[in-house]
């Protein structure tokens, strides 16, 4: 299959949001080996003025979120920030990966050249469709996601490359005997 | 203009290579401000069981580089990893850079369906070039990019989403007046 927006896309946020479920789980056992309350995950951050666990977790969900919203013209749900637990965070992962799922490719592909507005705070920003997923959307969702991981391993979890990257594709069927 | 392996994948590499260059600038002023030797950050690490920053940075180089060998079928340059300064690891970008810029888009678009071979541990590993490029190399370059950065962070390095990021896409004209 060839690339187009929406294989750049939904399934990357879809993957990638799979996996750091799974990371959650390895956070969880982790705490209670050690005995400590799972939450004090949510407030870790790699330096004082660097966002927290949770906030890198919200915001790598949003970002696949206000991505299909804004290529495919559909209404994003609105999702309070509001998490205070694995168990929610684990939650907010959940909705965000039904919601980018519920977006038909059909809405997605040919947005290549879409004009996207990007509401910032100094005034909303306009990209090519093309332009906003490769340069904005990508890195910004790999930023949080990969934050996210940094910080489970900072706080000790066992996690390793193998958990960041999920399963591989499969290996093809051979062309010919 | 649509999105096309070429799109997906050099600029991409490029792009972010040229901002890590520049929190490599930042890095050394930070280490004169607070009169530290900057080579103290090429073993710097976020867990004692993680790569240490030099790493990251030569991974993150060779994510690029051999995406871009593989899918076109080029042969990559071989690089030592033996840098020991950071004036090194701003000169392995730069040939990062112009190996990857070397190659014409027309020997890598068109690649979506084409078997690539990826040696690992356990043999040699065979995926479509559309999955090796969503699934495999950005992910793993995007994860080496960003724990360089937040390498960078945690040593106190003064640096925001938008030196990540970089400059984004200029405002398009408007379609009509």
């Amino acid at each position: 299959m060839p690339i187009t927006m929406y294989s750049a896309s939904v399934p990357v946020f879809v993957r990638m949001l799979g996996n750091v479920a799974t990371w959650l789980d390895k956070a969880e056992a982790h705490a209670a080996a050690k005995k400590f309350d799972p939450s004090v995950y949510l407030t870790a951050r790699l330096a004082p003025d660097m966002l927290s666990f949770a906030k890198q977790i919200q915001i790598a969900c949003d970002a696949a979120k206000f991505c299909v919203a804004r290529i495919s013209g559909d209404e994003a749900p609105k999702f309070e920030d509001n998490e205070s637990s694995i168990a929610e965070l684990r939650e907010r992962i959940a909705k965000t990966v039904a919601y980018v799922r519920s977006v038909p490719a059909a809405k997605i592909d040919g947005t290549d050249a879409k004009d996207i507005s990007v509401p910032r705070r100094d005034g909303a920003m306009s990209m090519k469709g093309e332009d906003y997923l490769r340069q904005f959307v990508l890195p910004n969702f790999y930023f949080h996601v990969t934050t996210a991981y940094a910080l489970l391993r900072h706080c000790g979890v066992e996690l390793g490359k193998a958990d960041f990257l999920g399963g591989l594709p499969q290996p093809s069927a051979p062309a010919s005997r």
